[in-house]
């Protein structure tokens, strides 16, 4: 193998690639990259972690197709300290791989190609596209609610799964037993019949990345277990949890009598104030509504008090409500408008957030004793 | 005590003082900050942790004078959060402050002002005046040499000295064993008769931080046991360390006879360029002299080797030296000028490097075996 590549498209590329291999490795072979000159005048960089893999086709100038595997976080590093504007020669021989660029040379060690793994991506017999712009908003509106939770695996990533109601959509929803999020769009051309499927909160991230470096649209192929996004230069191929995503259906309250509206950059400002002295575990702040009057108020036995009016619009007969601030305000940054509606029963039950009834993400909250 | 004060003032000076609390004490009044009302329409804002003392005077509209003591952190995260451009009231009244703003208002638990220790001064005879930026310069210069083995308590700071070389000089200088920095001045109107002193790390730490807000001069005064640093509306003031710092002359090579002349920029990237591939543990790098040809490379069992060719100005008979890559890095990124002078001996002998012999920094690194 023997390729000449310019230094920003090296490390861009490994930038993407050397994100998915993880520090730590008992497989000596996944903390490297494989690197795939090909006839065609590209460079193919791949990695994986067993369950995520990724694939990324640059342009370079090919003396001589060929392979190997190197260090990523190791060929990473180098790229990043090498001349700006510099071009970088790679070859492989002898079980060696050498990298020069400018008065510079390594000699780095390799392992087989051959031994890399590859996921069988099998069948995917399901294949629509999502607009990047829609495929960041459903990650970035639910992903903040993946559970962390190792016991509960079928809860560490994102439910994607499509359903007729009047009109068929796709929804993705993300919960850890204390938040639920789910955002809903119409169905995209080619997803009907498509498996329920939960996608792994890593593979989630690393395509959250990509996603900021792609205009137009993401090119998605699944089956029930594994999928597969087309982002422009990289393939980014994933495992799906094998697992069933509870029936989150039921949480979702829908006879919340008391409405709150209120404005959500002010709620949110002053339940991020007065959660200043809450104690770190709990979190949590107190909400009483007395008419148009909404009191956030925290109470630590070690710091003193804190408490914030701020104006709401709220007719239905005062209570008091306590939520763990770090939930409430990842819901309040998610939402856009000027107005947040705030449905509400006691102060025990599920407590439901969104935009308006028009708005595609949904939210719901537990309460906490406070 | 009751008083009004701008955010933005309170915020900054809050942001000096609540950087000399220690995140964790066993004492509780060292999580405070002292608040002091004054008559003359100021807040004076005092912290500590036994060893190093602040205070720093702002201007507030004082209703009632008067001091209270409160949590250093809580208080600087609820001024942080506190709407921009609002006015903050504080007042203290039965064991508690009370801290209004906008429509945020917080209760705060106090301790009272009587407990809070002061650092006794005592006498501080000697005092003289040094330009901010020449304070800046004799950290910048030699604090990377400070020891962090806590059993050589002695090397845990910056030796200064005055001492008489043909004209009086002030001396700053650290080492950690491996290497020393040193940093020579003309001694200033008043340093004569200084004791040795040697300033504690977190005290260099803090002033370093002070000085980035200071123009024109610092104001200094001290004595064997204590140090007071002027600076603005700010007053830092640190206990010394009280040990004898080695003689360091002595590792000063007097007698190293051959002269490198090399770009300190071109050096250090090719120098962090083959450090890539060194191990964690040992950073080693080698350097191979000959001619006018200086080659840096390394070799590492896991990784491989890298090299790299930088151009230099060496006459003397070729040898082979290795350093610890993250000190010459350190030292080479103190180094303002296009040329370094490296003066060698032999691979086991300690290197000296400066910029030229006029330059006020000078370092002494020692060598590794490589």
């Amino acid at each position: 193998m023997k390729a000449t590549i310019e230094r920003a498209t090296l490390l861009k590329s490994l930038g993407h690639v050397q994100s998915v291999v993880e520090r730590r490795n008992t497989i000596p072979i996944l903390s490297n990259v494989l690197i795939e000159a090909t006839p065609e005048g590209t460079l193919r960089l791949m990695a994986t972690d067993l369950d995520l893999q990724i694939v990324e086709a640059v342009p370079a100038a090919v003396d001589q197709p060929g392979a190997t595997t190197v260090s990523a976080h190791t060929l990473f590093d180098i790229a990043r300290k090498l001349p700006e504007g510099s071009q970088v020669q790679l070859s492989a021989a002898e079980g060696k791989m050498q990298v020069v660029a400018g008065r510079a040379r390594f000699n780095l060690q390799t392992l087989p190609k051959d031994d890399f793994p590859m996921i069988a991506e099998g069948e995917l017999p399901t294949r629509f596209e999502l607009p990047a712009e829609t495929l960041k908003q459903l990650i970035d509106k639910t992903r903040f609610a993946i559970s962390t939770e190792e016991t509960r695996y079928y809860l560490n990533g994102i439910f994607f799964h499509v359903q007729d109601e009047g009109s068929p959509v796709l929804k993705a929803a993300a919960t850890d037993g204390h938040r639920l999020a789910r955002v809903t769009i119409a169905r995209p051309d080619g997803a009907e019949g498509m498996p329920d499927i939960i996608i792994p909160r890593k593979c989630v991230g690393e395509l959250r990345k990509l996603l900021d470096e792609v205009d137009g649209s993401v090119d998605i192929t699944l089956s029930s277990t594994k999928i597969r996004f087309g982002l422009g230069t990289a393939i980014l191929t994933s495992k799906l949890i094998d697992g069933t995503f509870p029936d989150y259906n039921r949480v979702i309250p829908t006879a919340n009598d008391k409405l709150l509206k209120i404005d959500p950059k002010s709620f949110m400002e002053g339940v991020d104030r007065v959660a200043t002295i809450a104690s770190e575990k709990t979190r949590a702040v107190k909400m009483a509504l007395d008419r148009d009057k909404i009191t956030l108020s925290v109470t630590s036995p070690e710091n003193g008090t804190a408490a914030e009016e701020v104006p709401g619009d709220y007719a239905a007969p005062g209570f008091e409500i306590g939520f763990n601030a770090r939930y409430l305000l990842d819901i309040l940054g998610q939402i856009d408008g000027d107005t947040v509606e705030v449905h509400l029963a006691d102060a025990a039950a599920p407590t439901l957030i969104r935009e308006n009834d028009k708005a595609p993400a949904l939210y719901v909250l537990m309460p906490m004793r406070v």
